[in-house]
């Protein structure tokens, strides 16, 4: 027994990876029995099959254990992203807590109940996003296999999504790491002054019941230690439990120096069909019985800090 | 916005939740728009829809935080789950630690890897427990929805699990809290010295790689909240990081006054199937479209502390 324990331990040269990139046009086919590691595919991927976060679209929040990113799904709940990044312009995060971490779910935050912001937002209603027409959606990239949930499962715009033609709508699902906004029982009572993200495994009978609204890429594992609260849905009972959110910033208002520039491999790339292609049909020399399949919540969604543009 | 947010908010009275446990004597059939908390269910439930843990098959992993009870999946993994019983017994465990902790991924523990009788250990194989023959395993209780990984899901015994007819197998399935036998690359390569818990979206590429030995019971919240190791696969690269196990023991040698009594529903239990009933279709005002289904590590498997016998 080494460190190698549940992980793959057999790596190939870089040489394989282009094989591999070439030979997986689409999912499903039987493929070339090289191992390529998912860092060895991504060092080879083409520039071109990254993109850069949107400024506008990426919101930090700081914690006092670090910046944790989320990037808001404007495609999909656009009216919601807005009202968010009019919050957070207004500063209405700042001095907000983590009020609430229930293991295998959830760990949410808000300004505390008392707090005369938070009753001023209160009884403020937005229409939810919790599906949309499929027509106009970002591109759609299925994965071949079966979802417990729903019809069709894959990607779209860098997140986890679902749809259903008979209905002409499309959704975004609750995978870990996904952020959404919390609502009481009316669908139009989320504002987006109360949000939560998912820790556990993911909670997918919340789709299409309440609106997401984004990812959290980087610092995901900031909030998913957080101790749990012991009150009924994890909710801290007491003020010293909660952790603070200093500060809740859009990059876009962000000086350059202080961003975290980050890029996230395109759904809609090669590089990533071949992960995906990889990641269901794992051949490195650890497992003995390859899937054959991959569910929506288990294909990693890569991102890294921007790499600086090749010289010309 | 309320601290109802995400999370059924009215509740019916008892009485309803006799009718519910009449009504559904089988999945996807239509049921009563009755709403019943799953608190509600679990008090209405008969004392013989609940088992007892076996002290035999129960370890108790005593960590700085408190106690984490793992239930052992003998019908599963019985030579498995003899060789941590044995090693638990020689105090294997007493002074080992937890080595890593990856996010969306494992914790795993074990002695530290200089130590004598770590390295004695590490040459010892055991035949691994993939998958077991249908024949003679625990009463399948099926889950009558698509799953991505396996023909068949269901539960057995407490645990989640999946089977294949044709290949005439069953196995247990990679579920948040299910613990397993860390190996190497070679299948009979884990011994039992090493383990690991699920602290994230289900890992199902593994099931039928690795053997799958229990489930915390009690406690993963001890487990989920570790902060993260830095280095590769989330092993802690500082001495400091790790958190200590003090003690592991079954719970049949420990005293009855220091035991843990604890009950767990039957998952072949009518109990069990009203509860697969109504979380596949929730009723609760919050919900604005039920799923209609469940996935098989969307179940709740309920455990709570043995309730005194009857008076007769």
């Amino acid at each position: 027994m080494t460190r190698h324990a549940i992980t793959e331990s057999r790596r190939r040269s870089l040489g394989a990876i282009a094989l591999l990139l070439a030979a997986t046009p689409a999912f499903g086919q039987s493929a070339p029995a090289t191992v390529v590691s998912l860092p060895e595919l991504l060092q080879a991927s083409p520039a071109s099959d990254w993109r850069k976060l949107d400024p506008a679209d990426t919101l930090y929040l700081e914690l006092p254990t670090g910046r944790a990113i989320i990037e808001l799904a404007s495609a999909y709940a656009p009216r919601n992203a807005a009202a968010m990044r009019a919050l957070v312009r207004e500063s209405y995060f700042d001095g907000s807590f983590i009020v609430r971490a229930q293991d295998n779910y959830v760990v949410q935050w808000s300004r505390l109940e008392d707090d005369e912001r938070a009753k001023q937002m209160t009884a403020k209603k937005l229409a939810p996003a919790f599906a949309r027409p499929i027509a106009g959606a970002p591109a759609f990239t299925r994965l071949p296999y079966p979802d417990t949930y729903a019809a069709e499962v894959g990607f779209a715009a860098g997140f986890p999504a679902a749809r259903e033609r008979r209905r002409n709508e499309t959704w975004l699902v609750h995978c870990y790491g996904m952020v959404g906004v919390g609502r009481d029982n009316a669908a139009d009572s989320g504002n987006g002054s109360e949000l939560y993200a998912v820790i556990g495994h993911s909670p997918r009978h919340l789709d299409r019941n309440i609106t997401l609204v984004g990812r959290v890429v980087q610092g995901i594992e900031l909030l998913s230690v957080l101790p749990r609260g012991a009150g009924p849905l994890g909710f801290y009972e007491k003020a010293a439990e909660r952790t603070p959110i200093s500060r809740a910033r859009m990059a876009s208002d962000v000086p350059p120096a202080e961003r975290s520039e980050l890029e996230a491999l395109r759904t809609d790339s090669k590089t990533f069909r071949a992960l995906v292609e990889s990641r269901a049909n794992r051949r490195e020399e650890w497992f003995k019985e390859a899937a054959g399949r991959i569910g929506v919540c288990n294909v990693p969604l890569p991102v890294r800090k921007a790499q600086a543009p090749a010289r010309p």
